[in-house]
């Protein structure tokens, strides 16, 4: 049965070189002298042998990987492009403060102009000049470099004086694994267990931030999953076992094992991969369906990053920490065609989810996903025809390895159409009235979509655009439950079933009640960057006596809000507001300001006791709505150095509400550049039809105009007719 | 310019009867000896030409118009067919009591069977007895009456002697309208405002109830519309004109005209029909796309009425009141493929619209559109291909007129699969985790959908059915305004805003707050009749000094309702719950009940005054979410005589929460059949947008498994591949 240690650990570690050279690509990276044409298939080719066996890429579509090499910037929000990605780093090797040991990168990523240059820029005009906005570590200090590739300079280097670390690299989570699985204590708690350490599969729970106990240095959680019989490991916990790793030190600095008697359930029927099924599933099979444009898309993608569709123009990127961004988001004026402004800039500044169990291998569990690890950074190559639709558009991602090399993540987000059979308006008239009508106009909306998945959670990004001005912002849930080891087979031998953080969801597994919370940075800028936000109040009014026989009524009240407090709001249900942003100096012919309104849809808050030091580093999360100035210093809700930040630095920091004994920022925000925060949360009390994977659970919001346009501006749009319709034929397989 | 009084009196008269004769089917079916084998080809036969130019029927597509004469029932939940219908009229016309003058009918549908029945009967059974319950009226009482179609005899006669009337007809309709155009004020009223009489169209919104001044007799209103010029004659009121009629008397009781001064708005660029527009809207034309299924779509649909896909089962049908019916939805066990019970009948009980203006012409504005108007006699055939996709089975409504004989309301509901591009799960591992994996499932769905016009408005429902289960209800709200005249061109001529009912929308018109509320029966019998409704709290713990870093999280705990009291539910953001109706007796194999919860998205609340007396009527809004045990005559949560009513038949006052003065019935619901209820509502401020006809608006709820499936029920579910896809070309018009 034994196998000597030694042995065991050289296997270990001849496995952990194997993964890491088979899987992620910034890990993996010569030194290029001459930089390969395609990333994508330059590993295809040297690898894909080797890793074939350790996993499954579903193989439903092909795309052609694209060449990056080439790509030049023409536009002032393009991302950096790889050459220039190299030359900030060569202008980095060279810089004396950094010198002589390169650092290692946490992000590397465009220095987004001043947005009045932005805004006044032009096609055709010569691009600002082009910065790049690292953050890099050394010696244990985090650094916030500007550099300039036109002049080759790096023009500012601020060290962080604040609580926090930079995001994770993938070279701090593949450490932190090998320091775990080489510490010696590991061994004798697997063996307790029955499982192999090769079969081990271990993730990195970020650590939070509990006070003075883990501060001023970097720290990480590692736990361990069996994946013996299953890619799905997470279903395999050996809970109560966890490691507290220095990241920078290279050391075991806790080692948790208070698992004892807790089985690792066995994972039967865990595996959701498609070669894994052995039947189909016990329903009548669906024929062959498709959303079809034999005459193709009707959107263009210009420069690698402008869509153009129907009425609708903005840029669209993929940023390695907040995934998938909407930036200068245009809507064509009804009357005259002129593209007006809606949105600077669209993203989901931090992800905040909370585990609802206080145990010691658990209570950290509080993720700060964007800030922490990226949700471009763990945005994966979508899967054509299962992901997106056929005659989806694909963008990759640039991104940036903490070596400071260049890599292409591709196919990270589909552009497509979205036909699902609705009516964007409709009337029939009772032919009673003298008019026998049935009019209605199908809805086609655009989608650009993005999906990261940060370790076993995969939370879907949908930023939609309809021809009648709306935004449909969604995020879907998917992929694992992070679930908990529990000696208990079924619930009846749960001593007490409610102190459990969860309910049982298969064999031995609690699924642990959490929330998730997005939070979206929403620029709005209303045909200019002069706007107010407004909450127009629905009121109940009481008639006077024999004014008339009803007792009471709504009324409509417009309220100004003047200041950042004014604009703090938690949903009522009991209290109902619509929330415009508008441009009070663009009125319509009939002297209506010009706006949008954000239209929450299903939502969850937060909680938690505002002292908790996840609330307290989440404190955006303390209201749905928040309206800041602008500031292009605010960007994340979260902070800009999230990783074990104590919370100073976010959006709950910068517009501070006034308390006795600490200033009250308070800033004003009519007639100004405002920036609007939205966070869109869910309660997850799971079940078992979330065992082994769950499926998709939605919940969105939106931004539709309110008298922007003069009018309905798809009035005039066209309905469907039989003969404009494709004419399909079963494919040859059928 | 003057035309002799009694010239234009029969001009007006003849349209009027050319009205009735072209439109409403009811009102121009001839008594048949040998009745005809399509009403729709009759009809189209003997008026098609006549009817021309008053209307325009968007041609998109042509539905084979079917034959229901000889329909026979195969289900006890089956509608009654025509033939049966004719039977039933036979029965009542010589039943003694109704002689000699036949009543007027104002419903007459199957009573449905006993429900012990209906889960008795398996496929092949005999039928449970077919029965009519005919709502009828005569020398003003209201009867409901039961006709047996197999013995041919009336055997129950009841005499409605609480408050209210039955639905209104369309001869109602008519009647009222022919009364106020002859009304010999009107004429000036008209005049005064510059319109002739021939170009009104009028119509009837219901009175409401508002104490003893309008009871004891069958009152409507009737306000009038200028339609010169355009066929969305709601754009142009003839504001502060109200007449109110007595519908059996056939008399003006009541003739207000408060409106000296205001306009009638122009109407430009409100017609909204597709031959009137000029030119296409300014935006970039959408290339054809379709939802594309070569092979046909997967569902059947057997015997007229029982849907069969995938997973799911169901009997569906078109109800002259509730409109779309769902009954005996079943989805199939993942593990046994046995089909299991999920809901017995799922309708959209009452839909409550009060608008939000106290003047004499807009108090009564409170409509209870199924239980006045009827959801399924207004919903009209929908647009192919516009309303709803390619590939799309179309149903029937057979419905009675006022005179008891039935008529075709062609192709109602469509039912179609779903593709919208989304997916139904998914997850990609990052491969520093061993294991390269991409995996997603695409999401088809079954919708079955009806869309109502109920006068301006029009509503439409969709039943979305999963694969995992989920049942997904959306209301989406399309139409027209109901507008308000106001002498007023600009925003800044408003000398007081604020006072107005709400914003400008166009020249002269006030778009008048609102709010909808659409209330749905849910008589969910989780695989059986023996359910539970259990409120899953989310609630804050805080943890013992020194037991955790945490000092907070939240525990989930599960209350049992046992009365009716325990679940009248308020939503709050801030006091979160899962409400599960669930079978005690039906355990998983974990020792979990099976359960569905209902998961709310958006909603809004009545803030009406509960002394209010539209609110009094509709307290069944009161709350969001009500269990009431299964009582088969507590269909209408708004009273089966809504008309008029004083609200002593609803929802609110079967479950009448104890007061010291009044019985409270607080009936226990555990371990019972029981029903839950659950209002979603919309506030709806207008704007320009919503003019002259509105985008579409939606929300919707879920119906959720939980626990009821043993694990992921799609775990297996294929992917698409390419090679299945369609093979697609463009039109030859294209």
């Amino acid at each position: 049965m034994k196998t000597p240690p030694l042995l065991r650990l050289t296997f270990i570690l001849f496995l952990i070189i194997l993964l890491f050279t088979c899987s992620w690509y910034s890990l993996n990276l010569p030194v290029f002298s001459d930089p390969p044409k395609s990333i994508t298939s330059w590993l295809g080719n040297s690898k894909s042998r080797v890793c074939a066996h350790l996993g499954s890429v579903l193989e439903t579509g092909i795309h052609k990987p694209r060449d990056h090499m080439e790509d030049v910037p023409h536009h002032p929000l393009d991302p950096l492009t790889m050459q220039e990605i190299y030359k900030a780093r060569t202008i980095l090797s060279t810089y004396p403060p950094l010198l002589p040991s390169f650092p290692a990168i946490h992000s590397l990523s465009l220095e987004e102009p001043h947005k009045d240059l932005v805004l006044k820029w032009k096609e055709g005009d010569p691009l600002p000049p082009r910065k790049a906005l690292v953050i890099a570590l050394l010696n244990g200090q985090s650094h916030v470099l500007s550099v300039d590739l036109d002049s080759g300079l790096v023009t500012s280097n601020k060290i962080n004086h604040g609580s926090g670390y930079p995001m994770l690299t993938m070279n701090d989570i593949s450490v932190a694994i090998q320091v775990a699985l080489s510490h010696k204590e590991l061994n004798k708690s697997t063996i307790k267990r029955g499982i192999s350490l090769s079969d081990l599969t271990c993730i990195t729970p970020s650590a939070g931030w509990f006070g003075p106990n883990e501060e001023g240095r970097r720290i990480i959680k590692v736990q361990c999953f069996s994946n013996q019989g299953t890619p799905n490991f997470y279903m395999r916990p050996l809970e109560g076992l966890t490691m507290t790793v220095d990241i920078d030190k290279k050391e075991v600095v806790k080692f948790t094992d208070t698992g004892g008697g807790i089985p690792v359930p066995k994972g039967t029927d865990t595996d959701y991969r498609f070669k894994a099924q052995k039947e189909p599933p016990k329903m009548k099979p669906i024929n062959p369906i498709s959303i079809e444009q034999p005459l193709g898309p009707s959107f263009t993608v210009e420069d690698g990053h402008i869509v153009k569709w129907a009425n609708w123009e903005f840029h669209l990127k993929a940023d390695q920490r907040a995934g998938i961004v909407i930036s200068r988001a245009m809507v064509s004026d009804s009357e005259t065609g002129v593209p007006r402004s809606v949105m600077y800039k669209g993203f989901s500044s931090e992800l905040f989810v909370p585990y609802m169990d206080p145990d010691e291998n658990w209570y950290f569990k509080s993720y700060m996903d964007a800030g922490e690890f990226g949700m471009g950074v763990t945005a994966l190559s979508l899967v054509p025809l299962n992901d997106c639709p056929r005659h989806s558009y694909y963008m990759d991602g640039i991104f940036v390895s903490w070596d400071g090399k260049p890599y292409v993540q591709p196919s990270i987000i589909c552009v497509f159409e979205r036909y699902a059979g609705d009516s964007s308006w409709r009337h029939s008239e009772i032919p009673v009235n003298g008019f026998n009508i049935r009019e209605a106009r199908p809805k086609v909306s655009l989608v650009a979509r993005m999906a990261a998945s940060v370790g076993n959670y995969d939370y879907i990004f949908d930023w939609e655009f309809q021809t009648d001005g709306l935004i449909h912002v969604a995020v879907s849930l998917s992929g694992m439950l992070m679930v908990k080891g529990t000696p208990h087979q079924t619930a009846d031998q749960i001593p007490n079933q409610e102190a459990a953080s969860g309910p049982l969801i298969s064999e031995n597994l609690i699924g642990v009640v959490h929330d998730h919370f997005i939070t979206f940075h929403l620029d709005m800028d209303i045909d200019d960057t002069n706007n107010t936000f407004v909450k127009v109040n629905l009121v109940k009014e009481e008639t006077l006596p024999g004014q008339s026989p009803r007792i009471s009524y709504l009324k409509a009240k417009r309220n100004t809000a003047k200041t950042e407090d004014d604009a703090r709001i938690k949903l009522k249900l009991y209290e109902p507001s619509e929330f415009h942003v508008i441009n009070p100096s663009r009125r319509s012919r009939l002297g209506n300001p010009a706006g949008y309104k954000i239209v929450p849809g299903g939502n969850a808050a937060s909680l938690l006791d505002h002292l908790d030091p996840p609330q307290l580093r989440s404190a955006f999360t303390n209201n749905q709505i928040w309206v800041t100035p602008y500031n292009r210093n605010e960007q994340w809700a979260g902070g800009l150095f999230t990783y074990q930040s104590k919370g100073d630095d976010t959006l709950a920091a910068w517009s501070k509400r006034g308390l006795a004994f600490m200033a009250s920022r308070n800033r004003a925000i009519e007639n100004k550049d405002i920036v609007l925060w939205y966070t869109l949360g869910f309660h997850h009390i799971p079940c078992q039809e979330d065992f082994p994977i769950m499926p998709t659970v939605s919940s969105s919001f939106e931004l539709k105009p309110v008298n922007f346009f003069e009018s309905n501006p798809i009035l005039k749009a066209a309905p469907m007719f039989e003969k404009d319709l494709p004419v399909c034929r079963p494919a040859t397989s059928s």
